[in-house]
């Protein structure tokens, strides 16, 4: 037999109730629901990180999956909420770019504003909206209601998106962001292998982090263990995307970058 | 179908393999029994924020869910252990006040201690009741074991109780206390708004946050992004009772106030 | 009815989204798996810590449960992955040595090398088989495979072991080792009650930790709440090895070790 499933990206941490109640409230419409945690600890108000998050792990899950998002800094404020179905996945979470992602994908069927207030808690707080409205949404998507009772349909186009930098080749340098560093200290970047081949044409590249210049990583390699420990390396992610790390070491606390930070990629 | 339901509060953090086994041994009795996590970053042995998070979580989830709270200082001495039928919802941990707003509430309906050796694990030690007395007991009403099953019916008045500060007016003044800080740095009270209401008739008021009183806040907002970003402002949380945050910052970094520490409300 | 139990062990944190796409794969495999955190806060590459606490934990689930661990610093490189069948249990994970206290077990009834293409993802990385291999075989093994079908079965001495440190006794003195430091900081020992009960018959003992000795443990409790708050005591824990703590306190504060460093007992 199927359960629903909903997964949860959300900035609460993990040392208040916030996330036990959203659990609480998702289960008491249906106990039969598979709750997964993505990430609870998204910075606080940390949009792009959520965003970043969510579309590198949606894919993962089996058809029907609900994805809720709760990062929501302008709670209570007149942003809208929003229900999505792409790619036979759905996502509620506020419009507030947290989808930007998942709104540029090809395969995208439907987005509504949540305005249904029949489907929400009997109380509706100013500073709960995962709680009252959010969850008890994502419950009902999950077993089996239509997206279409959530609210009136919109365009994409009047979503909120995140803008973006697209990495790009500036007097013969391609230039890439840091967007993500994980536990590892290892180093996500927004330049994938399509376009990093394109622009070496298989020479050699050296990498330089950051704008100091005072390191760079020339060696590319398919594994972390291909090196010797605490050397730094480039390879692919499993996600096909450049990433910079430092086998058995963490290339984060060498650099000393973040999220945002540039990388310079030369071919000379 | 529906799910038994077991929550958890544990002071055992996500390091160490204890929440994993309290979760194997409710497992092992019924691999249908749902499992979730409120919290297990108490503070250790920090009964009073047990009890505060068992407090705001327990309500949202559904009928017959059991609430089992593993803080437990007292492991392997002479306290007893509670079970406690209250609201259609189930309580189990020790009698070390962690209850109190439990059994404080009007539709208590039983409370037993644990004595029945039948129902633990077949060895118990001194030092993990929670994953040899409690968890099974959990399991066990949590599928349908009858409370009275688990040993003695005893008097509510017989288990130990927390300290309380009520909210007091003095000499004009309301004397209130923060009762938790979250992950967002926003202050959680113990003034209602019911004693707010009562006491301001009104008028505006101004918050002084601590003893020192160099700061306070007179901005009182129903949202948090009614305030520019970083703006101190106080507003009902979403179970009504006052709160004080900082829009898109952290106020108790700007107070360098703790949970216990007083607030005083001023209507001049 | 009975769901299929899997386990997860691993160095992969709470922050980036590594874990939930772990649940993703697995539950996409079968929703009707149940998913159990044992720990993710493996400090990263750390194989004893995992190999310790899986030891710990994994008696505590029932037979049929899958424990996954993913620790896992040589991963594409040619190190192996195993699944292991003991004490109808199954384990799967890299051949580094985190499976040396199951290798070491009495009841080990298969070893295989998982090489069986077909029960991988489609595309297998060179950075996450965690996501690409080892969720899948997992979930299969759950639901069902057989473990011959993931590969050929090989013999436990061609494992990868890590070195113990079993405690002996030198010039009449015991030498321990801490194997684990939790979050109360309690120090878990290599000292079982056999050996140091054999060791001491049952004259006094006296504990010094780490080299410096300039302190050193002498009272020996049943239970934490023995000893008034802050005062130093061994007991035996939960698992029957000798363990030095301070009730309400933070014994591995107090002496400045870690896991690894040696305790000496002497029983004069």
């Amino acid at each position: 037999m199927t359960h629903p499933l909903v997964t949860l990206i959300t900035d609460f941490g993990l040392s208040d109730e916030y996330v036990g109640v959203i659990k609480g409230v998702i289960l008491s419409h249906d106990t039969d629901i598979s709750i997964v945690d993505i990430s609870h600890r998204i910075p606080p108000q940390d949009i792009h990180t959520a965003s970043h998050l969510l579309a590198r792990a949606c894919g993962y899950f089996p058809p029907g999956t609900v994805h809720l998002v709760v990062v929501d800094p302008g709670v209570g404020s007149e942003r809208a909420m929003l229900a999505l179905k792409a790619d036979s996945h759905y996502f509620v979470g506020p419009d507030n770019g947290v989808f930007t992602p998942v709104l540029r994908a090809a395969q995208l069927l439907a987005v509504h504003r949540i305005t249904e207030a029949g489907l929400f808690l009997p109380k509706v707080s100013n500073t709960f909206h995962g709680r009252d409205i959010m969850a008890p949404v994502a419950a009902q998507l999950a077993t089996g209601l239509a997206i279409d009772k959530v609210g009136p349909n919109i365009s994409p186009g009047d979503c909120l998106l995140l803008g973006t930098s697209p990495c790009s080749v500036i007097d013969g340098v391609l230039h890439g962001e840091i967007t993500h560093i994980d536990r590892f200290g290892n180093l996500c970047t927004n330049v994938s292998r399509r376009e990093l081949e394109r622009f070496s044409h298989g020479r050699k590249i050296t990498i330089q982090v950051g704008e100091d210049g005072g390191c760079t990583v020339d060696t590319f390699c398919s594994s972390y263990a291909e090196q010797a420990e605490n050397v730094l390396l480039a390879l692919y992610d499993s996600h096909d995307f450049l990433e910079i790390a430092e086998n058995m070491g963490n290339a984060a606390q060498r650099f000393q970058v973040s999220a945002g930070s540039w990388i310079y990629i030369f071919s000379p």
